[in-house]
């Protein structure tokens, strides 16, 4: 399988693309295994109580599997999500960053599957998971 | 069924402990049916294509269907997210408002279960739909 | 809206094309709103301790919605489940029928999507909702 | 880790508790990364058109994970799945057996969460992804 971004590419994508959110990320890993990204955990991202809010971990996600198929199908920006399940099953660490790692199950023509597990920097177990659909539009 | 909080004591629980987001969102009805919630859209939650994000649609569905389950039980800070299963259907207009219809189904002693339909103002046919469950803390 | 298919020609398309279970099932309507289906609980569905099993009621969510979907598109047969989320609410009681309400929320070219609350009969509250997606396939 | 219970001690345990479909079942392994379970496909659990029906692969996911978290926690019968999330990937092969991998992702005191991975015996791909909680009775 040969990928058709890489980390440098997959970088100044979401640079162009996602210009709101690409500071608060890295591209770490592009393989043939999937997608390793990491978000920077700031002020904006942290819920009283000392942990790192839902939606942040779905955030991190959706663009690390997102750029897990752009991958391996190319820069297809209008690709978006249809689906999402997420289990959230232990409280992030507030003070570290977010580590997400995508791997893609299924990419077919008009489908792509795959999932993700969050991690909290430093703990072994995983916080959240989630496995996501997204519809790729149809080549002209 | 009585509420144990309506849409004034939601608004102020959201302003004390959710202060990075309380000024995003207004209660606009806390009743026997559920909660309805409005997400002001403004330029953050925007995405390139002229719609909104797909965190911004989880982040509503998220806190509507939590106050939904306050608005029942009480203030019960602790409460948490466990899962979240979410559909993406349609585009939401970028101008426009969301809004967020949260029911409570299944409010047991350590899980509640409901679903949030997710509304771009002025459209007839729902953008996205939610489920999620919560796990409330034990009573001391 | 103008249905393809009413409850009688669900039920004729229901024995041609899923003969193994079509008599465990029973449609009860099929309108505007979506499909009411009725699952004829018996010996096979039971789990001990006096409840209806978990695939049972996952059967019937995925044949209701899928009944919902083509009352509104045709026998389209080669429509197939791609996605459900299901959560398990309450106890069924064992001696009774299961009745699923199905609603479609989107209807797009190429995916369908929609949820299904799942009662036992003579229970005001449901037992389970499930949200499920379909691929249609392309029209040649 | 250690394993409260073993492939054997599962395999008496689906015997007696579940009948109904334990001879469809054969536990391969139990180990520290989990369980993998093989259900036997016949007749009935085919679907026309040459494939195994969806809530066959349901049942394999729903059966795989409990046991193993009881492999975990030991013989708990009275836990009871509260959720599942499935994507439909590929068209399993209609003479073939399921596979379905489980493993634990988190193992709380009162839910439990995992994924399962199913696959049409000698197909490299998956063609199923499951991720499931369940509730945990309280210890008396």
């Amino acid at each position: 399988m040969q990928l058709q971004m890489d980390a440098g590419a997959l970088t100044v994508f979401l640079a162009r693309e996602f210009g709101q959110v690409a500071d608060e990320f890295e591209v770490e890993r592009a393989d043939a295994a999937g997608v390793g990204m990491r978000l920077k955990v700031g002020e904006k991202h942290l819920r009283p109580g000392g942990t790192v809010s839902g939606p942040t971990i779905f955030l991190l996600a959706d663009v690390a599997m997102y750029l897990a198929i752009l991958a391996r199908i190319g820069p297809v920006a209008l690709t978006v999500t249809t689906n999402c399940a997420i289990d959230f099953m232990r409280k992030p660490v507030a003070g570290r960053d977010l580590l997400g790692e995508a791997r893609v199950l299924k990419l077919g023509r008009s489908l792509a599957v795959g999932d993700v597990m969050v991690f909290s920097e430093g703990l072994a177990e995983p916080v959240a998971r989630a496995s996501l659909t997204y519809a790729i539009p149809p080549k002209d």
